[in-house]
């Protein structure tokens, strides 16, 4: 059966799809009332591999993707490039950086998705695993709120996390659970091993069941009165001092 | 000149905002079609402060905000109470912790405003500086994105960043310049001194001559073919690298 197309829309998304080669493009869409410069190297892209180059009405435009946040650029290509779990497997595996993998347990917000998508993207993660049910989709709305980095992260449906994690572990993978009540600092952790983090949603955190696979937790300490981070920073604040320790250990000003 | 009351509203603002204290609260309205039982803690706090409640329609309080992303949940208030620089070096004088300030060079984007506000919150910060022009003000939306955490938060406006930044070095603060095409790694440069990190606008960054009052820039290293981290991302990271060697670096695990 062939792949449903899609509308993607937005500069970063646009040009992300086309750069990473994952996704058919059947055609791009661009608003002819812009001309701005950052276009071009979309322009010439598009013009090396052959996709075709439609330039429409502002208002057009709009009525293809159903609103007005398309910074006037769209593309119809095929539906998002889901991962197998053996892929982003295969894919640590083969890296001397060692396992990095990410694991969100029902982020439903598509915000959030993109936002840890991108900053999951610029840390080096081989690829993002999340249950198929509850959880926000790897849609156009995600690919635009990662600025493009959703188009180039390995993302793949798994019906138990659960189970996923002890795959994961019988693989030499340490799973971490992210939980803001857990006593250990993310920072007095060695996060230098085969590694999973596994995010929690929005409201409630880990599920009690996901978080029972868990090798240990970390938490982020905090001053102040607010409960805690959002779910975006408290992943990027992780992510981050995982990175810190496994490539930037060296260049620290031994403090 | 009394101060222009307000509307905030949404769960989290309204009761930062009672607890904080620093906003005087003439009223708080509940729609009675909500009845949560995290509406509590709120409940009894207006009591122990004796801020009259008032009951209305979800539709009246939606009249009443402009719009329907208030939960159930407004407050009529004082206006934002702004700090002035002197509060603010007055705070960090008064830490052992030694200063630690943010600022915000034109952040544009009330949700980032309120995004970072709330991470400075939880990372410590004695206060946030931005620019009167071309600066997000702390509004009640991005008091929401916050999650209250900008009731908490000093905020002052100074007409000239410049100049701000040589002030706060008379003071013996060194001033840092998140900059992405900064050579130096935000994991390689020592944050434990009195410090102010600047980070610029979404789209520009920090301006030339505001860069140029930098004692130093640093950039946080990054995987992939994606631009940058987002605006409160990157501040998260770098808010964070400086609260772990401020506050953890004799918990660190050793890498």
């Amino acid at each position: 059966m062939a792949a449903q197309p899609t509308m993607i829309w937005g500069y970063h998304p646009v040009i992300e799809a086309v750069r990473a080669g994952r996704r058919r493009c059947y055609s791009i869409f661009l608003a002819r009332e812009r001309s701005e410069a950052r276009l071009q190297p979309l322009i010439e892209m598009a013009a090396e591999r052959s996709v075709a180059i439609q330039s429409v009405s502002t208002a057009k435009l709009t009525g293809m993707v159903g609103h007005g946040r398309h910074q006037g650029v769209a593309a119809k290509v095929s539906e998002y490039p889901l991962s197998e779990l053996d892929d982003i497997l295969a894919s640590a595996k083969a890296d001397p950086m060692k396992a990095f993998i990410l694991v969100l347990d029902q982020i439903v917000d598509p915000q959030n998705l993109g936002a840890i998508a991108r900053t999951a993207h610029c840390a080096g993660i081989h690829g993002i695993i999340m249950p198929k049910k509850r959880s926000a989709p790897p849609s156009p709305a995600a690919s635009k709120a990662s600025a493009g980095a959703l188009e180039h992260m390995a993302v793949a449906y798994v019906t138990n996390i659960a189970n996923t994690l002890n795959e994961l572990k019988s693989y030499g993978v340490w799973v971490a659970g992210a939980d803001h009540h857990s006593k250990e600092s993310v920072f007095a952790t060695d996060l230098t091993g085969p590694l999973a983090i596994v995010v929690g949603g929005e409201e409630k955190g880990i599920r009690p069941l996901v978080k029972k696979q868990c090798d240990f937790t970390l938490s982020i300490p905090q001053t102040g009165s607010i409960g805690s981070l959002n779910a975006s920073v408290a992943s990027a604040v992780i992510l981050y001092e995982a990175f810190r320790q496994r490539r930037c250990a060296d260049i620290s000003p031994g403090l």
